[in-house]
Protein backbone atom coordinates (compact mmCIF):
# COMPACT_ATOMS: atom_id res chain seq x y z
CA UNK A 1 0.00 0.00 0.00
CA UNK A 2 0.38 3.98 -0.18
CA UNK A 3 0.91 4.67 3.67
CA UNK A 4 0.82 8.52 4.49
CA UNK A 5 2.61 8.55 7.80
CA UNK A 6 2.99 11.68 10.27
CA UNK A 7 5.51 11.89 12.61
CA UNK A 8 8.04 9.53 11.66
CA UNK A 9 10.95 11.52 12.91
CA UNK A 10 9.83 11.20 16.12
CA UNK A 11 10.50 8.07 18.66
CA UNK A 12 7.54 6.04 17.46
CA UNK A 13 7.14 7.04 14.03
CA UNK A 14 10.56 6.24 13.37
CA UNK A 15 9.35 2.35 14.73
CA UNK A 16 6.46 2.24 12.70
CA UNK A 17 8.20 3.43 9.60
CA UNK A 18 10.69 0.55 10.04
CA UNK A 19 7.26 -2.03 10.67
CA UNK A 20 5.69 -0.77 7.59
CA UNK A 21 8.72 -0.47 5.19
CA UNK A 22 9.35 -3.97 6.54
CA UNK A 23 5.98 -5.34 5.39
CA UNK A 24 6.46 -3.93 1.89
CA UNK A 25 4.75 -0.48 2.30
CA UNK A 26 5.40 2.57 0.65
CA UNK A 27 5.77 5.04 3.37
CA UNK A 28 5.47 9.00 2.46
CA UNK A 29 6.77 11.13 5.66
CA UNK A 30 5.09 13.97 6.53
CA UNK A 31 6.01 16.31 9.33
CA UNK A 32 6.56 19.92 11.27
CA UNK A 33 10.51 20.18 10.42
CA UNK A 34 10.90 16.57 8.56
CA UNK A 35 9.79 14.42 6.21
CA UNK A 36 9.42 14.04 2.54
CA UNK A 37 6.40 16.75 3.05
CA UNK A 38 5.56 19.27 5.72
CA UNK A 39 2.22 20.40 7.30
CA UNK A 40 1.05 22.05 10.43
CA UNK A 41 -1.55 19.90 11.36
CA UNK A 42 -3.24 22.43 13.50
CA UNK A 43 -4.09 24.41 10.51
CA UNK A 44 -6.54 23.36 8.04
CA UNK A 45 -5.09 24.75 5.24
CA UNK A 46 -2.22 23.55 5.43
CA UNK A 47 -3.63 19.42 5.73
CA UNK A 48 -5.15 20.39 2.52
CA UNK A 49 -1.79 21.10 1.02
CA UNK A 50 -0.62 18.09 1.98
CA UNK A 51 -3.19 16.05 0.51
CA UNK A 52 -2.79 17.61 -2.67
CA UNK A 53 0.70 17.09 -2.51
CA UNK A 54 1.15 13.67 -1.75
CA UNK A 55 -1.53 12.07 -4.33
CA UNK A 56 -3.65 8.88 -3.32
CA UNK A 57 -3.14 6.96 -0.67
CA UNK A 58 -4.31 3.95 0.89
CA UNK A 59 -4.18 4.41 4.62
CA UNK A 60 -2.70 7.47 7.12
CA UNK A 61 -0.74 6.31 9.79
CA UNK A 62 -0.49 9.31 12.48
CA UNK A 63 2.43 9.00 15.18
CA UNK A 64 1.88 12.80 16.61
CA UNK A 65 0.54 14.53 19.15
CA UNK A 66 1.86 16.89 21.66
CA UNK A 67 0.02 17.54 25.25
CA UNK A 68 1.13 19.77 28.34
CA UNK A 69 2.06 18.00 31.30
CA UNK A 70 1.32 19.74 34.86
CA UNK A 71 -0.56 19.79 37.75
CA UNK A 72 -3.94 20.50 37.37
CA UNK A 73 -3.19 23.71 39.86
CA UNK A 74 -0.61 24.63 37.13
CA UNK A 75 -2.33 24.01 34.10
CA UNK A 76 -4.33 27.02 32.81
CA UNK A 77 -7.16 27.21 30.23
CA UNK A 78 -4.56 27.79 27.15
CA UNK A 79 -2.44 24.66 28.15
CA UNK A 80 -5.80 22.13 27.63
CA UNK A 81 -6.45 23.96 24.37
CA UNK A 82 -2.78 23.28 23.23
CA UNK A 83 -3.79 19.52 24.32
CA UNK A 84 -6.81 19.62 22.09
CA UNK A 85 -4.90 21.87 19.41
CA UNK A 86 -1.67 19.27 19.51
CA UNK A 87 -3.61 16.11 19.73
CA UNK A 88 -7.04 16.73 18.92
CA UNK A 89 -7.65 18.60 16.62
CA UNK A 90 -4.78 17.74 14.40
CA UNK A 91 -5.61 14.43 13.89
CA UNK A 92 -9.34 14.50 13.59
CA UNK A 93 -8.81 16.97 10.61
CA UNK A 94 -6.61 14.01 9.32
CA UNK A 95 -9.43 11.94 9.34
CA UNK A 96 -12.19 14.88 8.40
CA UNK A 97 -10.12 16.15 5.05
CA UNK A 98 -8.74 12.62 4.32
CA UNK A 99 -11.87 10.69 3.75
CA UNK A 100 -12.23 12.84 0.45
CA UNK A 101 -9.06 11.97 -0.55
CA UNK A 102 -7.59 8.53 0.51
CA UNK A 103 -9.01 5.41 -0.90
CA UNK A 104 -12.40 4.12 -0.75
CA UNK A 105 -11.62 1.02 1.06
CA UNK A 106 -8.90 3.03 3.20
CA UNK A 107 -7.75 3.69 6.77
CA UNK A 108 -6.65 6.19 8.90
CA UNK A 109 -4.54 4.81 12.43
CA UNK A 110 -4.63 7.89 14.82
CA UNK A 111 -2.15 7.82 18.17
CA UNK A 112 -3.58 8.49 21.97
CA UNK A 113 -2.12 6.96 25.30
CA UNK A 114 -3.00 4.80 28.38
CA UNK A 115 -3.90 8.07 30.34
CA UNK A 116 -7.40 7.62 28.50
CA UNK A 117 -8.00 4.99 30.76
CA UNK A 118 -5.05 5.24 33.16
CA UNK A 119 -4.22 8.36 35.66
CA UNK A 120 -0.87 9.83 36.60
CA UNK A 121 -0.69 13.45 38.22
CA UNK A 122 0.39 16.03 35.78
CA UNK A 123 -1.90 13.77 33.14
CA UNK A 124 -5.29 15.66 33.39
CA UNK A 125 -4.54 17.61 29.67
CA UNK A 126 -3.44 14.20 28.71
CA UNK A 127 -6.24 12.44 29.12
CA UNK A 128 -8.77 14.86 28.34
CA UNK A 129 -6.94 14.55 24.78
CA UNK A 130 -6.63 10.71 24.87
CA UNK A 131 -10.35 10.62 25.72
CA UNK A 132 -11.35 12.86 22.71
CA UNK A 133 -10.01 11.28 20.02
CA UNK A 134 -10.84 7.40 20.85
CA UNK A 135 -14.42 8.79 21.53
CA UNK A 136 -13.96 10.59 18.14
CA UNK A 137 -12.65 7.20 16.35
CA UNK A 138 -15.45 5.12 17.24
CA UNK A 139 -17.93 7.87 16.42
CA UNK A 140 -16.30 8.53 13.24
CA UNK A 141 -15.88 4.65 12.19
CA UNK A 142 -19.65 4.33 11.86
CA UNK A 143 -19.86 7.41 9.45
CA UNK A 144 -17.03 6.51 7.38
CA UNK A 145 -17.40 3.08 6.29
CA UNK A 146 -16.38 1.10 4.60
CA UNK A 147 -13.19 3.29 5.19
CA UNK A 148 -11.64 2.57 8.86
CA UNK A 149 -9.99 4.21 11.39
CA UNK A 150 -8.68 2.92 15.13
CA UNK A 151 -6.66 4.17 17.43
CA UNK A 152 -3.60 2.78 19.08
CA UNK A 153 -3.37 2.99 22.83
CA UNK A 154 0.14 2.53 24.26
CA UNK A 155 1.75 2.12 28.11
CA UNK A 156 4.78 4.04 28.38
CA UNK A 157 7.51 2.78 25.34
CA UNK A 158 10.62 0.93 27.16
CA UNK A 159 12.72 3.08 25.36
CA UNK A 160 11.21 6.27 27.33
CA UNK A 161 12.29 4.68 30.19
CA UNK A 162 14.60 6.72 31.06
CA UNK A 163 12.96 9.97 30.21
CA UNK A 164 9.48 8.80 31.27
CA UNK A 165 9.64 5.85 33.75
CA UNK A 166 9.25 8.27 36.66
CA UNK A 167 5.66 9.45 35.70
CA UNK A 168 4.47 5.67 35.44
CA UNK A 169 6.15 4.13 38.49
CA UNK A 170 5.19 0.30 38.10
CA UNK A 171 3.54 0.84 34.83
CA UNK A 172 4.49 -2.22 32.42
CA UNK A 173 5.94 -0.93 29.33
CA UNK A 174 5.91 -1.40 26.00
CA UNK A 175 8.74 -2.02 22.98
CA UNK A 176 8.66 0.23 20.26
CA UNK A 177 8.32 -3.06 17.80
CA UNK A 178 5.31 -4.21 19.82
CA UNK A 179 3.60 -0.49 18.98
CA UNK A 180 4.36 -0.35 15.26
CA UNK A 181 3.13 -3.86 14.95
CA UNK A 182 -0.44 -2.36 15.93
CA UNK A 183 -0.31 0.10 12.99
CA UNK A 184 0.27 -3.17 10.88
CA UNK A 185 -2.63 -4.56 12.58
CA UNK A 186 -4.84 -1.75 11.92
CA UNK A 187 -3.92 -0.77 8.86
CA UNK A 188 -3.43 -4.46 7.15
CA UNK A 189 -6.88 -5.55 8.79
CA UNK A 190 -10.34 -5.17 8.72
CA UNK A 191 -11.52 -3.84 12.23
CA UNK A 192 -12.88 -0.26 11.83
CA UNK A 193 -13.62 1.96 15.37
CA UNK A 194 -11.40 -0.09 17.85
CA UNK A 195 -9.04 1.23 20.50
CA UNK A 196 -6.18 -1.06 20.13
CA UNK A 197 -4.84 -1.22 23.91
CA UNK A 198 -0.98 -1.71 24.28
CA UNK A 199 -1.10 -2.14 28.35
CA UNK B 1 -25.29 23.08 50.99
CA UNK B 2 -24.75 26.10 48.54
CA UNK B 3 -24.36 25.02 45.43
CA UNK B 4 -23.38 26.84 42.13
CA UNK B 5 -25.32 25.34 39.16
CA UNK B 6 -24.95 26.48 35.69
CA UNK B 7 -27.42 26.22 32.73
CA UNK B 8 -30.45 26.47 35.57
CA UNK B 9 -32.73 27.88 32.22
CA UNK B 10 -32.79 24.65 30.12
CA UNK B 11 -34.71 21.31 30.48
CA UNK B 12 -32.08 19.59 32.46
CA UNK B 13 -31.34 22.12 34.64
CA UNK B 14 -34.33 22.75 35.35
CA UNK B 15 -34.63 19.43 36.76
CA UNK B 16 -31.79 20.04 38.44
CA UNK B 17 -32.85 22.69 39.94
CA UNK B 18 -36.19 21.62 41.21
CA UNK B 19 -34.45 17.85 42.47
CA UNK B 20 -31.57 20.05 45.03
CA UNK B 21 -33.95 22.41 46.50
CA UNK B 22 -36.14 19.23 47.01
CA UNK B 23 -33.26 18.23 49.19
CA UNK B 24 -32.94 21.69 51.04
CA UNK B 25 -29.98 22.57 48.94
CA UNK B 26 -29.59 26.39 48.04
CA UNK B 27 -29.49 26.78 44.77
CA UNK B 28 -27.44 29.93 43.30
CA UNK B 29 -27.98 29.41 39.39
CA UNK B 30 -25.72 30.90 36.46
CA UNK B 31 -25.97 31.30 33.03
CA UNK B 32 -25.38 32.96 29.80
CA UNK B 33 -28.29 34.60 29.19
CA UNK B 34 -30.50 33.68 32.53
CA UNK B 35 -29.94 32.86 36.42
CA UNK B 36 -28.75 35.02 39.38
CA UNK B 37 -25.20 35.03 37.84
CA UNK B 38 -24.15 35.77 34.39
CA UNK B 39 -21.29 33.87 33.02
CA UNK B 40 -19.43 32.70 29.70
CA UNK B 41 -17.58 29.39 30.71
CA UNK B 42 -15.58 29.74 27.67
CA UNK B 43 -13.88 32.97 28.94
CA UNK B 44 -11.65 31.73 32.12
CA UNK B 45 -12.07 35.85 32.90
CA UNK B 46 -15.81 35.54 33.26
CA UNK B 47 -15.54 32.15 34.94
CA UNK B 48 -13.04 33.65 37.39
CA UNK B 49 -15.51 36.70 38.06
CA UNK B 50 -18.14 34.12 38.49
CA UNK B 51 -16.66 32.77 41.32
CA UNK B 52 -15.50 36.15 42.64
CA UNK B 53 -19.26 37.24 42.66
CA UNK B 54 -20.95 33.81 44.45
CA UNK B 55 -18.50 33.53 47.55
CA UNK B 56 -18.35 30.19 49.06
CA UNK B 57 -20.49 27.33 47.72
CA UNK B 58 -19.87 23.19 48.65
CA UNK B 59 -20.68 22.07 44.83
CA UNK B 60 -20.85 23.40 41.36
CA UNK B 61 -23.06 21.47 39.06
CA UNK B 62 -22.98 22.00 35.48
CA UNK B 63 -26.08 21.07 32.96
CA UNK B 64 -24.41 23.32 30.34
CA UNK B 65 -23.10 22.06 27.15
CA UNK B 66 -23.94 22.56 23.67
CA UNK B 67 -21.90 20.89 20.24
CA UNK B 68 -22.95 21.01 17.40
CA UNK B 69 -24.62 17.90 15.06
CA UNK B 70 -23.28 16.94 11.24
CA UNK B 71 -22.44 13.86 9.54
CA UNK B 72 -18.54 13.97 9.38
CA UNK B 73 -18.61 14.93 5.34
CA UNK B 74 -20.30 17.90 7.36
CA UNK B 75 -17.93 19.35 9.90
CA UNK B 76 -15.60 21.37 9.37
CA UNK B 77 -12.43 22.17 11.68
CA UNK B 78 -14.20 24.96 13.59
CA UNK B 79 -17.18 22.86 14.69
CA UNK B 80 -15.40 20.88 16.07
CA UNK B 81 -13.70 23.54 17.84
CA UNK B 82 -17.29 24.97 18.92
CA UNK B 83 -17.58 21.54 20.26
CA UNK B 84 -14.17 22.17 22.44
CA UNK B 85 -15.57 25.50 23.54
CA UNK B 86 -18.72 24.35 24.17
CA UNK B 87 -18.93 21.77 26.32
CA UNK B 88 -15.19 20.61 27.26
CA UNK B 89 -13.25 23.94 27.58
CA UNK B 90 -16.31 25.28 29.32
CA UNK B 91 -16.79 22.57 31.96
CA UNK B 92 -13.08 21.93 32.47
CA UNK B 93 -12.86 25.83 33.38
CA UNK B 94 -14.91 25.58 35.83
CA UNK B 95 -12.92 22.81 37.65
CA UNK B 96 -9.68 24.69 36.79
CA UNK B 97 -10.67 27.70 38.61
CA UNK B 98 -13.25 26.25 41.01
CA UNK B 99 -10.42 23.90 42.79
CA UNK B 100 -9.07 26.88 44.43
CA UNK B 101 -12.77 28.70 45.40
CA UNK B 102 -14.99 25.80 46.12
CA UNK B 103 -14.92 24.20 49.54
CA UNK B 104 -12.05 22.02 50.55
CA UNK B 105 -13.94 18.56 50.59
CA UNK B 106 -16.81 20.01 47.67
CA UNK B 107 -17.54 18.67 44.38
CA UNK B 108 -18.12 19.08 40.63
CA UNK B 109 -20.75 17.33 38.63
CA UNK B 110 -20.27 18.21 34.64
CA UNK B 111 -22.64 17.00 32.19
CA UNK B 112 -21.50 14.46 28.95
CA UNK B 113 -24.07 12.21 27.35
CA UNK B 114 -24.20 8.73 25.63
CA UNK B 115 -22.29 9.71 22.47
CA UNK B 116 -19.23 9.20 24.41
CA UNK B 117 -19.61 5.33 24.41
CA UNK B 118 -22.65 4.94 21.68
CA UNK B 119 -22.99 6.45 18.08
CA UNK B 120 -25.28 8.01 15.52
CA UNK B 121 -24.51 9.84 12.09
CA UNK B 122 -23.84 13.26 13.07
CA UNK B 123 -22.34 12.84 16.45
CA UNK B 124 -18.54 12.68 16.24
CA UNK B 125 -18.43 16.22 17.65
CA UNK B 126 -20.71 15.13 20.59
CA UNK B 127 -18.43 12.33 20.91
CA UNK B 128 -15.36 13.51 20.52
CA UNK B 129 -16.68 16.20 23.72
CA UNK B 130 -17.96 13.64 26.20
CA UNK B 131 -14.92 11.32 25.91
CA UNK B 132 -13.16 14.48 26.84
CA UNK B 133 -14.49 15.58 29.38
CA UNK B 134 -15.16 11.78 30.69
CA UNK B 135 -11.35 11.27 30.58
CA UNK B 136 -10.71 14.74 32.08
CA UNK B 137 -13.19 13.76 34.79
CA UNK B 138 -11.59 10.31 35.81
CA UNK B 139 -8.13 12.43 35.74
CA UNK B 140 -8.81 15.29 37.99
CA UNK B 141 -10.72 13.34 40.71
CA UNK B 142 -7.15 11.78 41.01
CA UNK B 143 -5.44 14.97 41.27
CA UNK B 144 -8.29 17.20 42.91
CA UNK B 145 -9.06 15.06 46.46
CA UNK B 146 -10.29 15.32 48.89
CA UNK B 147 -12.82 17.49 46.21
CA UNK B 148 -14.88 15.49 43.90
CA UNK B 149 -15.36 15.52 40.55
CA UNK B 150 -17.70 13.29 38.53
CA UNK B 151 -19.88 13.06 35.10
CA UNK B 152 -23.43 12.55 34.39
CA UNK B 153 -24.19 10.68 31.23
CA UNK B 154 -27.43 10.04 29.68
CA UNK B 155 -29.06 9.40 27.21
CA UNK B 156 -31.98 11.19 25.18
CA UNK B 157 -34.11 12.62 27.49
CA UNK B 158 -37.86 11.20 27.61
CA UNK B 159 -38.72 14.83 27.58
CA UNK B 160 -36.97 15.53 24.34
CA UNK B 161 -38.21 12.33 22.52
CA UNK B 162 -40.44 14.29 19.97
CA UNK B 163 -37.95 16.84 19.21
CA UNK B 164 -34.26 14.35 18.92
CA UNK B 165 -36.40 10.77 19.24
CA UNK B 166 -35.18 10.59 15.40
CA UNK B 167 -31.29 10.66 16.32
CA UNK B 168 -31.74 8.04 18.68
CA UNK B 169 -33.74 5.22 16.99
CA UNK B 170 -35.02 2.86 19.86
CA UNK B 171 -32.58 3.99 22.15
CA UNK B 172 -33.96 3.44 25.90
CA UNK B 173 -35.07 6.90 26.91
CA UNK B 174 -34.45 8.37 30.15
CA UNK B 175 -37.01 11.41 32.36
CA UNK B 176 -35.10 14.31 33.59
CA UNK B 177 -35.97 13.57 37.07
CA UNK B 178 -33.82 10.64 36.97
CA UNK B 179 -31.07 12.35 35.54
CA UNK B 180 -31.44 15.54 38.18
CA UNK B 181 -31.39 12.00 40.85
CA UNK B 182 -27.78 11.25 39.61
CA UNK B 183 -26.83 14.61 40.38
CA UNK B 184 -28.49 14.42 44.12
CA UNK B 185 -26.06 11.33 44.03
CA UNK B 186 -22.85 12.89 43.12
CA UNK B 187 -23.41 15.90 44.94
CA UNK B 188 -23.92 14.50 48.31
CA UNK B 189 -22.79 10.83 47.90
CA UNK B 190 -18.60 10.40 48.46
CA UNK B 191 -17.60 8.52 44.70
CA UNK B 192 -15.61 10.37 42.69
CA UNK B 193 -14.13 10.10 39.06
CA UNK B 194 -17.50 8.07 38.08
CA UNK B 195 -19.36 8.79 35.09
CA UNK B 196 -22.98 8.11 36.04
CA UNK B 197 -24.16 6.37 33.18
CA UNK B 198 -28.41 6.70 32.34
CA UNK B 199 -28.76 4.30 29.61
Amino acid sequence: MNILLIGSSGRLGSAVHTALADRGHKVLTAGRTSGDFRVDLTEPASVAALYESIGAVDAVASAAGTVPYKTIQEMTADDYAAAYDGKVRSQVELVRQGIHRIAPTGSFTLITGILARTHIATGTAASLANGAVEAFVRAAAVEIAPQRVNAISPTVFTEALDAYGDYFPGFPAVDLADVAQAYVRSIEGVQTGQIFALD
